[in-house]
């Protein structure tokens, strides 16, 4: 236990090691729950279609606990980062509005919580400039996280605005002074440069007042869910069972889903990874031990592990279902939230971009 | 003499050759001497310090002749541009304030033309992501004066932001749909960035509708002024002479400046590069042809002809100096026209974010 616990000064470099990133999130962790108060939280997706069970359980699930713990949260949606992605952007608008129509459903409160979009926030935007000033194309290059995206996405040569996506990344996160983010473990790269770009301009124009804090990461241990093909879980491959699946349609992915040619229910994620995931998804649903939904099922086959998951999954997301439902038909509930939560982040942004002009010696 | 001029059909590409752009330039002088009303021109600089002969003769002067033409014009100062030197940061607002003062001195009148500064225009700035993700890091590495000004600042690394240049120039001609930009001809690259940015935007997301003009370079012949050293003119050499200079520090600048052992003074740019310089700089003053400025002094050699230009420089910017040392005395008044200035440049590039935005369907 950390008594006396300095953000910015104790915060360990991911060169440090992982465990010491560990150790730190188990301390904050404990923090928060001490004293919510003294975190600001940003967090965010890509507007690439509806939600599925794997950001549910991924991220969803504790962006809502921390809200609920007391503790601040931002929630961007980076439109700006989809462009690359024709069809998307030509569904940006849809896109958009189910990505807050999913929050609301699994209970992100707008009142507590700061849902804003990437593109209505000139000021936030603006931090760029300053922030590609403070780090090195040498830098940008090396990140593995980019270098991953690149890879993945098959371009035969990588745009501006992917190569600078650290960057941004730091604008989205440190306009808001947003000290705690959570991320999974292959995120931590772009937190470190985030992290890199804050301590630079503090040292830069700070004065030896900081403006900027260097945010912490959270680590969150993402539970593995596969996609019912026995691959990794996306949108794009038909794979995931979306929060706006019908009870049907859940039922019927869950039944295609791929297992293997033993009977008997087990859960062993590293050798049975299939069977497994299916075994893992029920008992995030059902708030049990795996091990436990597994011996339960026992000898009784994958038929029966596709009707408890069925039944797990759709008696989970029945209330989130109905609460989606019930604000898909109302758009105009859905566009004053995003209003509303473009206008508070825009004014943080203001204040934020004021602070950075100021000292920059850039008022005039 | 072109008579059905279309500007975004027919501008060349600059692989079109060089004497194709310079035929375009003449072509669109005329046009603007014709019908000044349909040009909107963008041009600018980085506030380093005091402007000097180099930049009256090269840019200013050309400026104010499009002005009273009655060509609309957009001045930015380009504030984010200089973040990497720390002693220009330092002394960023007095930077400013002297351009702006140099600006008014020559006649750029702020009723007519908008002065404004990068870093207020947020939703200028905020042009760089789309546009970045209409450039490849490729294009962008390939830029020859984003590789020439990378070899200039002999930094071990380069930054972000100056690898983005191109694309951050974009946005500023862009941002108020320049269609003209007088440049010389080694911007001209940069130039071609900013054209393929608006073409590539157009034909993305503009529904056969172009949002954005593909700007014409006005080629301008400026005149080759070395530096009182004989090398190239500028400010940190301490071999230019500042329009904000007193008569006593030009004559005494002109006193040390680089001749030849030949006392007979003729004008042979190649063979007498410093000569000639000096000759070529009172014959602008004089509005002389140079030829006939070093026949008149002749046999009387270089100080004669330090004389000659000592008097003629001092003549020529007396008025300017005047003006530039009343404004001085008015730090409100500048600060003023930045204000008015930033206003309207913000006004104008809220217009074109806006349209932005509804063409890219990010109107929530």
């Amino acid at each position: 236990m950390i008594t006396d616990f300095d953000l910015s000064a104790e915060a360990p470099a991911l060169s440090d090691g992982i465990s010491t990133v560990q150790r730190r999130s188990a301390a904050l962790e404990e923090l928060i729950h001490r004293d919510p108060g003294r975190f600001r939280v940003l967090t965010g997706d890509r507007p690439t279609g509806r939600l599925h069970l794997g950001h549910y359980f991924g991220t969803l699930h504790n962006r809502v606990r921390l809200q609920d713990l007391g503790v601040e949260m931002l929630v961007i949606i980076a439109d700006y980062q989809v462009l690359t992605d024709r069809d998307v952007a030509d569904h940006l608008t849809e896109h958009v509005e189910d990505l807050v129509l999913d929050y609301l459903a699994v209970g992100v409160d707008p009142e507590r919580a700061t849902i804003f979009t990437h593109s209505a926030i000139p000021a936030l935007n603006q931090l760029l400039l300053p922030f590609l000033s403070l780090i090195t194309v040498a830098e940008l290059s090396r990140n593995p996280t980019v270098k991953e995206e690149i890879a993945q996405s098959q371009q035969s040569s990588v745009s501006g605005l992917m190569f600078t996506y650290p960057a941004h990344q730091a604008a989205d996160i440190l306009f808001c002074k947003a000290n705690l983010v959570p991320v999974g473990q292959d995120q931590l790269p772009h937190l470190e440069v985030t992290r890199t770009i804050a301590r630079r301009f503090n040292s830069r124009y700070g004065n030896g007042v900081p403006v900027f804090p260097e945010p912490d990461a959270l680590l969150s241990a993402a539970p593995l869910l596969l996609g019912t093909d026995g691959a990794k879980m996306s949108k794009s491959r038909g794979n995931a069972i979306a929060l706006a699946a019908s009870a049907d349609q859940t039922a019927k992915l869950i039944r295609g889903a791929k297992t293997d040619a033993h009977r008997h229910i087990t859960y062993e994620p590293t050798t049975r990874p299939e069977v497994s995931s299916l075994v893992l998804l029920a008992s995030l649903c059902l708030d049990h031990d795996p091990h436990q939904v597994a011996e339960d099922i026992g000898g009784r086959g994958s038929s029966a592990l596709k009707e408890t998951v069925t039944e797990a999954v759709n008696t989970y997301l029945a209330p989130i279902r109905d609460r989606r439902a019930l604000y898909a038909q109302d758009r105009d509930h859905i566009r004053k939230v995003l209003r509303d939560g473009n206008e508070r982040a825009a004014a943080i942004a203001q204040t934020t971009l004021d602070e950075v002009r100021a000292t920059m010696n850039s008022l005039y």
